[in-house]
């Protein structure tokens, strides 16, 4: 029998704190019994929760605390007030501690980073962590990333990322060997900026044994499906992730606002609603909840500050998947295959940054 | 009885050329029937369709030239090919001899920047030329610059974005102090790039006549209208637009696909199609189409390579409103006033950049 997998869970984090956390763990739970949880936060606010839901009680070891992360601290505020001892730090230190097999909080991204970059370091291997997160597509599901941990990224970064998306497209998709695309303004090779070509040419090189290299594709591409994972670095990645987002939020807006302007499409909408519940399940962003930080010794994953119980349940199943599936040893598994064939020397620490 | 506004087409460029200039153009003059063309393109392949426009016919002064831009074309092969007598040039030139208000090309976009730089100059008070899209939003429509003139901008650069930017707002939109945001991965001020950062406080001190500074927009406020200009650096401002248009193309797929999976459920579409008809006017990506080059001593309009002749209509109509409207005056008159207040020296000419 596989071994139990344990999700420490920042309860205090996000719009909504417990309140989702308890009832998310539930679901989650009920998808994935062959799991445990170690819930931080405040022992007032989570207790009578644990109590509405036995199920999660039975599978969870409580610990409390009353300090939390501000949703406006900056990580530095963050770190002097909640280091050691807030619910956010606490789940970190949990997966350091070998307590956690992942950490999950909808607590402020730049907080999260910090503390996840202090508490578990980056991984020997890697220059600079990034955060990734899924994107739904006509063929079913991509990788982006990063989706905004640093702002810029050299051409060994990118290459860095690739591989860090590949391995997560393999434990999450259980694909072989993941086809990985630059993004980029133009497909023509005489395109594009130097480091993104740069990197390019490192991934055809490497040929590495986990991941086809794709080449460049445009925005328009991701939606497409036509790589299973899409790299970029961190400004552009949370400007296409979120446009995204605001596009499908649009059309939907649009698409209500159409279908209730007379009684007639309302009865023809009454008539489809079974294909616009398939629509809605298709774009429902809630499934698409969790930006996992690669590049860690351990594995974080950050949940939309606004997101519901089903939605932090995603997150919840993001990480049980790809812990379930040894992220972390595919991860060293195709950067040691690089650094040896490449026979390059092992990073020089970059200076640490200030996340987005 | 105001004047005649001219247009300059290209009738050689796109993937589909005369066939979608010609019938385009008179799609534009049913609606503004105040305009002249001046065509320039094949006789051979022109003169049938005008045969068969004769209202274009009547309105158009027609010139030969058997030279045409390719799509694939690098710019440095356009200009040793096409400089002089392609399509592509003498449209432009058009405007530089004062011939036409404007031209407009669906030829490739590097090229149409390199040779409308050379041909037109950029206006005296400019550094840099932009590439301005319109984009739905709930509220309307907004702006979107840089789409793809030059990778990477600096905060003059951003700044004289948002002036050229909002001048066109006036312009196209009718507005008289449009708000202008800066595109960043966070709203507060603490985050993002030095350089947005330097561009917002220019902004905020130059305190404009005809600009309303809104601060930092992300990528899911584009669509929400919450600015009528969005200022970014080329390489963002592409992925941003190609990310929007490809996940408004994905949903429509999703959509159809749901509506035609049940014979009730396409009972139920028939019956909303009054409303599915508005749903797609209102995403209807030809009535976007036209990239404007702002920045230079003439416009010049981008229409996307495979824009029918409803989309390269919208190009030319775009056109004639900012020519109407007196858009190079209206940059000029903004910038000369932050000039005149803040007493900058006239910027010295910047070093030629390879377009997108």
């Amino acid at each position: 029998m596989a071994a139990i997998i344990t999700a420490a869970l920042d309860a205090m984090g996000g719009d909504l704190g417990a309140a989702v956390v308890v009832p998310g763990a539930d679901i989650a739970l009920g998808r994935h019994p062959d799991m445990h949880f170690r819930i931080f936060g405040d022992q007032q606010v989570i207790a009578p929760l644990l109590d509405r839901y036995p199920r999660v009680k039975q599978a969870t070891q409580f610990q409390h605390t009353d300090v939390a992360v501000r949703m406006d601290d900056r990580p530095s505020q963050a770190l002097r007030r909640g280091r050691w001892k807030s619910s956010m730090w606490l789940a970190i230190d949990a997966v350091k501690a070998n307590g956690a097999d992942f950490a999950v909080s909808a607590g402020n991204t730049g907080a999260l980073m910090a503390m996840a970059k202090i508490c578990l370091r980056p991984a020997a291997e890697i220059y600079r962590p990034a955060i990734a997160g899924l994107w739904p597509t006509l063929r079913g599901e991509s990788l982006l990333l990063d989706c905004g941990a640093t702002i810029g990224a050299n051409a060994q970064q990118l290459f860095e990322y690739a591989v860090m998306g590949a391995a997560m497209a393999r434990a999450l998709f259980g694909l072989q060997r993941p086809r990985v695309g630059l993004l980029n303004v133009g497909v023509e090779e005489v395109k594009g900026l130097d480091d993104i070509r740069e990197a390019g040419q490192m991934l055809k090189e490497a040929d590495l044994s986990h991941l086809e290299y794709g080449g460049f594709v445009e925005g328009d591409d991701i939606g497409k499906g036509i790589v299973d994972v899409v790299v970029t670095e961190g400004f552009t990645g949370n400007i296409a992730l979120k446009t995204g987002e605001g596009t499908a939020r649009q059309i939907a807006a649009y698409t209500r606002e159409a279908l209730n302007q007379s009684l007639i499409s309302r009865l023809g909408a009454l008539l489809a609603w079974r294909a616009f519940a398939d629509l809605r399940q298709k774009l429902d962003i809630r499934r698409m909840n969790g930006g996992v930080f690669l590049g860690l010794n351990g594995i974080v994953i950050k949940s939309h500050g606004s997101a519901d119980a089903e939605g932090f349940a995603s997150a919840i199943e993001i990480g049980y998947s790809i812990a379930r599936n040894g992220l972390l040893q595919k991860i060293n598994q195709d950067l040691t295959e690089y650094r040896i064939s490449h026979a390059t020397p092992s990073p020089a620490p970059s200076p640490p940054k200030v996340p987005v």
